[in-house]
């Protein structure tokens, strides 16, 4: 069972790729989505949309996470989260892909056992657990959590918190076009 | 000078063609796009993605307009919007078009006459400038509204208010891939 997660973000979004062998996590790859410096929004959005595809090309997972997001410090930062957002989740259903989503605190609680953990505590368990080299930068150090959590999630027997799940594995169904 | 407007909404996304020919407006295609009734937000995002990539596709316009966003009620219905927006720009830059945005204000003076206009008075106004055989609906309207803004906008002199384009007629740079 292969799995992407992606933190996505307007400036960087990170993803990380993981499976679960024989009730075993292992890395698959993992890394930072960049734009190119001073490219305009619209093509920065077609440029995470085309990356995310090829990521899924790559890597073949069967199925995405992303983390909830609950609050925002502003209407203007929801704004630009929530275009990276939906570019990612598009991405997601556009390759026929399920989508699942772990608020933050699950995700930490997975990872760290506490579901208030520092952003280094969560590099440095995402690190221990998935036996990496380095440290993984923050951005994808949080796409490998919440792969990593949902993974786990899996292993727990029914009944225990699982991530909502939306889209489920079917291409994404055809806009009625309402022409006036 | 073929122009294609969106009016983007998780639920409704309006959107509107229209031309330029010696001087005058001729009206194209208007419609909604309308997810499937009940399917998730990634799903339905996929499909926003593709209808706009069909619309952008059937009708080859040179430019796409969109109307700034200043405010939202909240960090919740931003990140909403947000979702829808991002796409629809992803659209946009992933077909080699670039993108104008105009304040809403902006828009309803150059179609009514009236940055303070109801929704009602640029529905009615986007009629008659199109000479339309009935009344667009709201969505299509202020999609069409942002079309005329920006072909009336192009037709003033310079010096007078233009849109800000954003990612400029160029495909989507790619991303730059930073395996850690």
């Amino acid at each position: 069972m292969r799995i992407l997660g992606i933190d996505p973000g307007s400036a960087v979004t990170g993803y990380g790729v993981i499976e679960a062998r024989g009730g075993r996590l292992r890395h698959v790859a993992h890394g930072t989505l960049v734009p190119p410096r001073g490219a305009a929004l619209p093509a920065r959005l077609a440029a995470l949309h085309a990356a995310l595809r090829d990521v899924i090309g790559d890597h073949a997972p069967v199925g995405v996470v992303v983390e909830q997001v609950f609050v925002a410090a502003s209407p203007r930062s929801a704004l630009v989260l929530g275009q990276a957002r939906g570019v990612a989740l598009a991405a997601a259903a556009s390759a026929g892909l399920p989508v699942f989503e772990y608020g933050p605190r699950t995700i930490k609680l997975a990872v760290t056992g506490s579901g208030a953990a520092a952003k280094a505590e969560v590099q440095r368990m995402v690190e221990a657990l998935l036996a990496l080299d380095a440290r993984p930068v923050p951005d994808a150090a949080d796409a490998l959590a919440a792969a990593i959590c949902h993974l786990r999630a899996a292993a727990l027997p029914p009944g225990a918190a699982r991530g909502r799940a939306r889209g489920r594995g079917r291409r994404a169904g055809r806009f009625a076009l309402r022409l006036a």
